[in-house]
């Protein structure tokens, strides 16, 4: 039974070094003697590598080569990678796809492909880079009703959060820092813009609830308007900012899905989850909740997840694991304004007090923040929780000019 | 295919009370259209339970049974759990068992038994309760080389800390609440003397490692010694005292095993597991560091962690998977003195600075703790690592009179 690599870059790279490292293990576990890796697709030359024999830039090497039953989708992008999954799922090939975008984008009907063809399309290295999350959803919480699901997605977001928080340094310059650590790409928008996190939950949100969800439908506001100033006054409430992405399965059978920086209290789990890190929050009916922690991204837990696949494709060869959502559903995603938010609001005013009593007087029961050195024309408060659109018509009418209202956050 | 529950107490009841409310979803989860209960086994008189048809007190109506495929043993102990589940095994049924004291004590040769019969004996529900950890383990993380384990792994002492430390409740108060609010026994000796701990640790060890460790192997202290004082130590220390059960892969081919109270520092993801929630950590060689986080006991959670073994069961009806580990080895664990470790030491002293000096003078390098109100007499202090029979060698040199010693770790 024979592997091939599309794409060599950092995660392609790492499954080849990661196989070649545990392969008797990775053998003996996946119950096939003869597991073996045979080709690694990419595009540029790589001449020198301690694998060239195995490298070949032409598909068709892979797609026509019967022993070739898993093929390891690392390459990132839509194109080629959906035509090349497609044909190798028609092809009878088993397929493990890293790449978050293409999952959230086709999986429903990539996992419908792999079952009339009967082979898999596994993708735990999708979400959470190294950490257990798909396979402990399918499996072990199989006799859960699962209600929600949320958590830090993204790695980048969160080193640069972290940053502002512990060493008060602007975004700029956590960004900055980022880029310099090789955490951020030269564009970073896919990670600052919330992208990357509303990819994956996304998949998590069709995992859990049964339909496939886009992120064309999903909410997404990224990190890049938070401000020093927004730091201090979420300290002072007892708290941090993090990127958080939910899902939330609601009684009228629709859901609730958005991507936004929340406040996050101190005694929550999320709140002590910094740099790189991810967790990922469930809940479910019967469990509670339950916290999975690890590092979301980095080429040898990314590998350590892809191989968890090929092992279990490997083991599974001739039959098919019971695992994927439905189809699309039309109006699946409830507007996110109908939905009751706390918001934590920072604003330029006129005179303090009769602001504070404009506020007081149309919102009842905000919590007024404060910060060191504060100025004059500054006010700052979290609102109780009310639908977000009504929350933000009230805001509206009252005489203050909103710099930052970030969403708050129960977990 | 048919099930059957043996012992009705809080997780035997959880199960089937599960299984009846997501029945639809299990079977199709499990892909056996005919899945269903047919006995429980019980001593006690269970006549106005909804299912008493299913009531038996004769197990040797489900051996006997051909129907029943999957025996799922809920009652704790080792006698008679053991000889039903190695009778279940003999007959070629599928055993689930949420039994820590049994997995701890006859895994190895249980496993062994399930192997040669061609059939699953699985445990999910015997480490952690609800949180999926057995699996991930075994699945995802299999392409890792894990080198340590370590956790929080009992509620009801994480109950008793997070009292002694949130609202300064002496040991015997913590106690009396954790009895009254159902999370520990009468005799509570199996949590707080780490019994507990002590039998999951060893569970995951034999996982990780490969070779059955046993309880009686594993150095295990409790928590019934930790006073007032060493709260307001680790406090001022910045950290906190959690019970900690760890296992270590040494590169000699021993492995490091111990079940103890440790100090653990504020930053650590371990420091924020409060009440009767459970933590479990593991380092692998590509994944780093992952935690998982969730309510490490009580009926529901442990039945979700039953169900997803049934239905896994149930799914490899025709196979056995695979999974287990190897026969016990001679000499196997390390002596823990001879493992570097650092010690909170709280000492009763004659004069403050003559005792001051002799420990700086014998032990270099270690952090003077303070405390509001400590007595003259009193001197607490962290020492650097070292390895620990030397240490305490040390500590008996000295002119004090130890009152506490706790070791403290780097999770």
């Amino acid at each position: 039974m024979q592997i091939a690599v599309l794409g060599y870059g950092v995660v392609g790279s790492g499954v080849v070094e990661l196989f070649e490292k545990h392969k008797q293990g990775i053998i003996s576990k996946s119950t096939q003697n003869n597991l073996d890796l045979k080709y690694i697709l990419e595009i540029r030359d790589c001449t020198d590598s301690p694998y060239s024999p195995l490298f070949t830039k032409d598909f068709n090497d892979i797609l026509n080569d019967d022993g070739v039953k898993i093929v390891v989708e690392t390459m990132g992008g839509l194109h080629p990678a959906y035509d090349y999954v497609k044909a190798s799922l028609h092809a009878g090939k088993h397929v493990v796809s890293s790449n978050k975008e293409l999952v959230a984008t086709f999986g429903y009907e990539l996992l419908k492909l792999a079952d009339k063809n009967n082979v898999n399309f596994l993708f735990e290295a999708s979400v959470g880079g190294g950490i257990p999350i798909i396979r402990p959803i399918s499996q072990c919480l199989a006799a859960n009703e699962i209600n929600e699901i949320a958590g830090i997605l993204n790695g980048t977001t969160n080193f640069i959060l972290t940053k502002m928080f512990g060493e008060s340094m602007s975004f700029k310059d956590a960004l900055l820092l980022a880029q310099e650590n090789g955490y951020a790409e030269r564009d970073p928008s896919a990670d600052i813009d919330g992208i990357d996190s509303c990819r994956k939950i996304c998949i998590l949100a069709s995992l859990c609830f049964g339909s496939h969800v886009f992120p064309k439908d999903t909410f997404t506001e990224g990190i890049s308007s938070i401000k020093s100033e927004d730091v201090e006054y979420a300290k002072s409430w007892g708290g941090a900012i993090k990127l958080i992405a939910k899902a939330k399965k609601l009684e009228n059978g629709k859901i609730h899905i958005l991507v936004s920086p929340a406040l996050v209290q101190n005694h929550s789990q999320i709140a002590h989850v910094d740099d790189v890190f991810n967790a990922i929050l469930v809940r479910g009916d019967a469990i509670g909740e339950v916290v999975f922690y690890g590092r979301g991204a980095g080429k040898m837990p990314t590998a350590s997840a892809v191989l968890a696949d090929i092992i279990d494709c490997a083991k599974h060869d001739l039959r098919k694991k019971l695992f994927g959502w439905g189809a699309p559903v039309d109006d699946y995603v409830e507007d996110y304004m109908d939905m009751p938010v706390s918001l934590y609001v920072r604003a330029q005013i006129g005179d303090f007090l009769s602001a504070l009593a404009h506020v007081e007087d149309v919102i009842t029961g905000v919590t007024i923040l404060k910060r060191k050195d504060a100025p004059g024309d500054e006010l700052a408060f979290v609102t109780p929780p009310e639908k977000e659109g009504l929350l933000r018509q009230k805001l509206k009418k009252l005489p203050l000019n909103p710099l930052s209202i970030i969403r708050v956050t129960d977990y």
